[in-house]
């Protein structure tokens, strides 16, 4: 039983804290909104009042909030979780952040004695109910050795592919590759109604063979009921999409297809879609045969 | 028993005219390079020397042929298919080729008294070979109808989308979603090279996640292994996504995405890529690291 800090409730941490917790682990959990670390509350979790002071109480903290700017003042703010922390604590970053970032915040836990890993995770809300998400982690190996069995009850497919940031390298190759996909899933579909085809029976047609993705048989049915609530949000997708072309023009590479993904998905935010889910790159399309 | 013409021995050809033949339908075949013809031959299907011949002898034509120039040529053309066909027969063309050329080749068929479809096919070889095609068609009801015996023998998710061309437009949406998968998959990859990941760890880590598609799991182990070999040609995919582009604009639609994939696939068949197969777009990426 280890004591464990989980920082950021909500709808990804609810569920996997829930797991640590139903391994017997004491958890101590932290939510800038309070109220939706209720029912961890009600089933033992204790309630704290900031990042710095889980971490100071706990022997591993694991914490996947919303975007860099917040990582960084949850670690390396005054009064927070690098500061906080006792020597020996482990750190395990589990949000999609910035790979510069996570090499910040690794130096800055080895320098106090602490562990560090960064361990973002693809799956969605279903993965995270589930406990089957994949989760991509960067850091020293003992480190991660370390947080493997609390990562087990979290994930399925987990791999650590180098040093500090490394997790969150392949995070924004996994991104970029959704990033094709679900341009052309969306272009595919809208295309298809756009010609005067049944949308619903080209979808049946095709999501079999070559054109086949988890995104076009998941989103695609969502699509065509005109549901464009959020599993991913839209504007953490370009959150993702910006840092995974930071990245890729640090090491020389040209991705027109993340460029123009990123586009559209701007383009998509600026017209108000900001808080629906990604397969709203739909209406973009869509709304030119209005026109 | 049906006298089946069948335009176009190539890769697909091969295997869709055998299982016409293992049915017991009697086979005429004809092919520009005669030599392909030959293991049906062997087989007892019969060597034609031209498509209007073929035509002319057969109660149902089925082609499936490189570019839409081809397909123009062979059945609008002097002596052609729909010249020299006797009225009643079924003419499909199963080559991804034009919807406005399918539709003039349904008009000059029913000057005739000819039965026409257009229904293009998505599988590849494999698909092509253990007859397990999706097919797209368009056309009348009465000819799709009559077409279906044979179709089933080919292919196995095969819906008619409309009249004349729906096939076609079906088609091209499916060629729109897989370009942004491509694109995706192949930007993805280099990345996670680039970035000094292993890109076999990965592929096993995302696949079965919400980046996975039929294409990562197919060309991305021969991309990691070099193997840049045929499935799909380069220099046919850009032809579809050349129509795609056009048909998209006739209705109205900007499709950004479509757009960069086939200016990077020009690029890639600028740089001698034309006959790789369209995992080759890896390459496109992997040069710039190099650089």
């Amino acid at each position: 039983m280890t004591r464990i800090g989980f920082i950021g409730i909500g709808v990804m941490g609810q569920s996997m804290a829930g797991h640590l917790m139903d391994a017997g682990h004491e958890l101590r959990v932290y939510n800038r909104t309070a109220l939706k670390c209720e029912s961890l509350v009600a089933r033992g979790a204790k309630l704290m009042s900031g990042a710095g002071e889980t971490a100071a109480e706990s022997d591993a903290v694991f914490t996947i909030i919303g975007f860099p700017k917040d990582v960084e003042e949850a670690y390396l703010g005054p009064g927070g979780i690098v500061e906080s922390a006792k020597p020996g604590t482990l750190l395990v970053d589990m949000t999609t952040s910035s790979p510069a970032l996570a090499r910040r915040i690794y130096g800055a836990a080895k320098a106090r004695g602490l562990g560090s890993c960064d361990a973002p995770v693809t799956g969605g809300d279903r993965g995270a109910r589930e406990a089957t998400l994949s989760i991509m982690a960067g850091g020293d190996e003992e480190d991660f050795e370390r947080a493997l069995p609390m990562l087990r009850l979290m994930g399925k497919n987990i791999a650590r592919f180098g040093g500090a940031g490394c997790g969150q390298l392949a995070k924004l190759a996994n991104q970029i590759v959704i990033a094709g996909t679900m341009m052309g899933v969306c272009e595919g579909l809208s295309f298809a109604k756009g010609a005067g085809l049944d949308p619903g029976k080209f979808l049946e047609c095709v999501e079999g063979g070559s054109a086949g993705s988890w995104s076009l048989s998941n989103y695609g049915p969502r699509i065509l009921k005109g549901d464009f609530e959020p599993g991913f949000f839209v504007k953490h997708f370009i959150k993702d999409m910006k840092l995974a072309a930071e990245s890729s023009e640090e090491i020389g590479m040209e991705l027109d297809g993340l460029s123009a993904a990123l586009a559209q998905y701007e383009k998509l935010a600026a017209s108000g879609g900001e808080e629906n889910g990604t397969q709203g790159l739909f209406k973009l399309y869509d709304s030119m045969l209005k026109n």
